[in-house]
């Protein structure tokens, strides 16, 4: 007889307690006619405007971590996020919102739907919490990105933006394959030290952070904006 | 001939530049079935248990405030406001808590509403930004409920609860109106030691908290939670 | 055979390491000559122009403390805190300013003494980190002054300002008394709940505060001023 | 007759109100023996222990600034300013501390002297008010060592550590030249959009942060540390 253990990460606790909405988000309408290729392209044009400001505030709470960041050598390794959001994902999306006829000024002035507001909000006041709140506020966008692009791998849209989309969030882009690893094992780790209570709040921002993903693509898909 | 100057406060500007708001709140069936003391009291515990939440926070964005306020005359003013609410408003959403058969416990513990959130949010992160930038976001919230109570006040509603809320936010209850012009007078004198870029923040502010009210009444009149 | 099991607390600890930091505060000429009421009143001047300033960083630490409290009966007590520095405190500064002919802006518009800067810069940067942190830094202020004061209570100096002094921060004031246990007991509560890093990091902050008494104590009897 | 007049900047204005503070460090032993070749190296390891961990909060209040930056455009250049000094300015110090048989956890776990505390925290501190209240206490850390190392160009110290250091930060770098300007540039185009206070404010912790190097150079020279 063999007894099998196996330790359970906190970052597999997380991922398991939130199965229901990664389905849920797999199964969105947005997500699912972005896979196909078949999302009509005024949706995905609320969409960028809505990310870029996102994406400008992900930065923003990275950038406040750092004060809570002890070692260089950590610091180098949260400004090589930090970095590869400005560099990478940040010139994608204005490649993208030229080929929309939108340009970065367009992005950036654009109306932040409440939907969208409520997820950056989360973000920054995480970031002003701690290292390990945020972290956990954080991680819900890569996580949920990279599997929906891993699902849809093997039938890459036919579409000169969203055909992008996939290949880049997915294993085949070799850039997001190395740092894959790194958003779970620094959740870990900074779990380890952390406080009961933060642990909680770890939890918690991560399961709301899930939700607003999926809050998100809705409100994309919708392109709801303010109800007054 | 005699010209007429009138000199426009920045309040008044707001006031003016959020009206279509303030209106759209006056309309809205939960405010009508408070005013008129026939709203269901199980949709007025689904905005107990809310708003007990955002007293918390409320609280708890003036305390940040304080940081930035230089002189001890300006911090009794503003320890005036936080002890004012700890004590007035939390004690008196208790008894009616207490009314509802609900503990202090079941409002904390609550799950809270998205809505609710992105307007919590708003406030705590106003708050690390600069005293203009948060009174300006909160303002709008003693400065609808006034507005309100004092419209209902010609025919209080014989309802033990809603005709407490009317009173004691009308100008019928002495402790308010003798608050009521700080509000008012703190933002402008804010406003007029503000950057042009500091200006516009508050106007933001202001204007998204006054959707935020429209919202969070909206929220707990459908009694709505997480859609996922 | 008994075996006794004595439960040191936190403070306890804390106390324990930094014995030889208050016996020296003890030992300063600054207090000595306080508590003997022959100390220079232009000495007690200086000093009491940074110790005003400081008063009113502490209140604002507190301030920005209560972000991080969770339960309004929490808020409750740090407010409290506050309002009895607010009212306490800050009154009596301004009465022995007046005696020394000062003013409320005298004390305001002096130039800060580095020294304290050094030291209200760390209480304000707690404040941003944690609660726990924050308190850590906080209570070597009223626990060596209390202690001092104690110690003095015997031979209460002939002074007007230096009596009073001693009277108001020793067991003879009630008002004191009441407030002494919530110190430690509050920083007790917070360390159990704290991880091993902010353990570490309170510890760090007390220590700190302690030598930092020291050298408010120093920096006031030798009047230092800035170097270049 | 011709008027001649003369825009002077913002940093323009600052310099000249700092001459002699800038002076008095020209003059200060510990710079005159760098740049002379002559001081002692146990000198400079207690110097670069406190200037290691100095490096790394500088690094953490720039981050703590991207919260305030708008633009993507600014982003990067906040997060070029914060790579070079990860990348460049603390590997030096790691190749100097070798020399001296240090290694990193030596620099990082030293005990910080009070006089680089005060200097660190206020860095911290104005990064959580501003970005031109940060700015304004950054500068003078650049702006002392490139005129330092400007100076001593001319007869560069014939030894392998301090040789380097007026090499490293002297014209003769093009990496330093490069961003020479954008320092003071940036900071006058934060004073035009800052508010009267904020300009004050500024102000400060520009001729704070001057005083503090002066302090930092003193402090390392007599290698002071806690007096109690």
């Amino acid at each position: 007889m063999v007894t099998e253990v196996k330790v359970i990460s906190f970052y597999d606790t997380l991922r398991r307690d939130t199965d229901e909405i990664f389905e849920a988000i797999f199964r969105h309408p947005m997500v699912v006619e972005l896979c196909a290729g078949t999302l009509p392209e005024q949706k995905w044009a609320y969409y960028l405007c809505q990310d870029y400001q996102y994406l400008r505030d992900f930065k923003q709470a990275l950038g406040l971590a750092l004060v809570q960041v002890d070692t260089p050598r950590e610091i180098f390794d949260w400004i090589d996020r930090i970095s590869g959001l400005a560099d990478l994902e940040a010139k994608r999306h204005l490649t993208w919102a030229r080929r929309l006829g939108l340009t970065e000024d367009d992005l950036l002035s654009a109306e932040p739907d409440p939907m969208a507001l409520v997820y950056r909000q989360h973000m920054l006041l995480a970031a002003h919490r701690s290292l390990g709140e945020l972290l956990a506020a954080l991680v819900p966008c890569p996580a949920t990105y990279m599997e929906i692009a891993d699902r849809a791998v093997e039938r890459i849209p036919d579409h000169p933006i969203y055909g992008e989309w996939v290949r880049s969030y997915s294993y085949l882009n070799p850039e997001i394959s190395a740092r894959r690893a790194w958003w779970g094992r620094t959740l870990d780790r900074l779990a380890e030290a952390a406080s009961p209570r933060e642990l909680q709040r770890m939890h918690t921002n991560f399961v709301r952070s899930c939700k607003y993903e999926w809050m998100f693509w809705d409100m994309a898909y919708h392109m709801r904006g303010w109800p007054v």
